[in-house]
């Protein structure tokens, strides 16, 4: 009982990050931006740039139908697979190298060595998140959670909690680190604090309304700041 | 001495309208983002895809230098012309058609059917503008004042105030509607108001922080609240 109470009066420290992969970690959304523009114009839907942008970061599935409903025509699921089956090539062919975000290698590095506990939590896949991974310098052991292994993606709140589970550390003593509001949705469901990146392109804003603890430029930035976000 | 009293009292009327062209009527921010990208990574010049986003609309010139100025080198300026030159080519191979952004065209038309004077100021130039101008039929007596027809381009008001003096129309009886900082930051200096538009990528906040008076998603959604802006 006493335990207990202490423990209530206590609460739980956050200690661990679980970091968004696209836009937090890797430059890569202006890539995805065009490729899925492109890829929808092709397919016969056009749509806005940034209704696109707007959209990244959410569930391929899930994103392909806001576009249908966007531009108002149903999709076939095969039609939906086709048109991001030519995303990926477009991607591929657009942006053949990865480049991390500023900081990003260095803050990855930093949480290692000082033994702070975070994994990665990204609704991209497998093999094609493998060479972002890479050029991040992410070791094997690191946790890393993609679209495969959960059923849905964000704004979902399954692959933080599937992180979470695998970290080993409860949702509340978790921060997820993401540039797009689905991260920051997704947070919020997963019952874990937030913190905002601009290096997605959002605008400040955007990532405060939508329940950001706090906004940085860029992995470098959080770097220097995470003394205010109260890691252990 | 009276007539002039009542001119004080009545003030001016708001009349006329001058646009930005990318990203607030055709939807080319995406392209340019990334066709920048691609042409400064190729000159050693690697930056973030969002720091080129929220730079895109100022003049060339300056974009460069701002460009240098982040990945921390100077840049010559027969390097900077290259630069700029090889933007040109990956957008136009990029981005082979203009797509007009939603309402677009119906908007200008029904500018044009009522009488509502208005015009376009863009920092983009000759020849490179004259397909956008197509795809949004746009006839040979509207207004356009493009980068060649002045020295300094924007956030430099000199855009919107040779389109207003070719309209006819003093500063401030004129909304500058754009989707990015630099046009309203221009509006300011041009001492003219400012309507924002979403459909350039920018957050709501970040165009009312700049000074626009009302902020709508796409020439579509301005033009079903022209009455909001108490147009004559």
């Amino acid at each position: 009982m006493a335990a207990n109470a202490a423990r209530l009066l206590s609460g739980p420290a956050v200690r661990a990050l679980i970091f968004d992969l696209d836009g937090t970690l890797i430059d890569t959304v202006y890539g995805h931006v065009f490729a899925w523009q492109r890829a929808l114009a092709e397919a016969g839907l056009p749509i806005d740039g940034w209704k696109v942008h707007r959209r990244i970061g959410m569930s391929g599935g899930l994103f392909t139908r806001a576009v249908a409903r966007e531009v108002g025509r149903a999709l076939s699921d095969a039609e939906a697979a086709q048109i991001q089956k030519r995303h990926g090539e477009l991607f591929r062919e657009l942006l053949p190298e990865r480049r991390p975000l500023p900081g990003a290698v260095e803050l990855l590095r930093y949480l290692r060595g000082a033994g702070i506990t975070h994994g990665i939590a990204t609704s991209g896949r497998r093999p094609e998140i493998d060479q972002s991974l890479v050029a991040l310098e992410v070791p094997a052991e690191t946790v890393v959670v993609e679209r495969g292994d959960v059923l849905r993606a964000k704004p979902e709140p399954d692959l933080f909690l599937k992180c979470q589970q695998r970290l080993g550390v409860p949702p509340d003593e978790c921060y997820v680190v993401g540039d797009a509001v689905w991260d920051l949705l997704g947070a919020r469901r997963a019952k874990m604090l937030s913190v905002g990146l601009l290096s997605g392109g959002y605008g400040w804003d955007e990532l405060i309304s939508a329940g950001a603890f706090r906004v940085y430029r860029d992995p470098a930035d959080l770097h220097r700041s995470l003394d205010e976000l109260g890691i252990a």
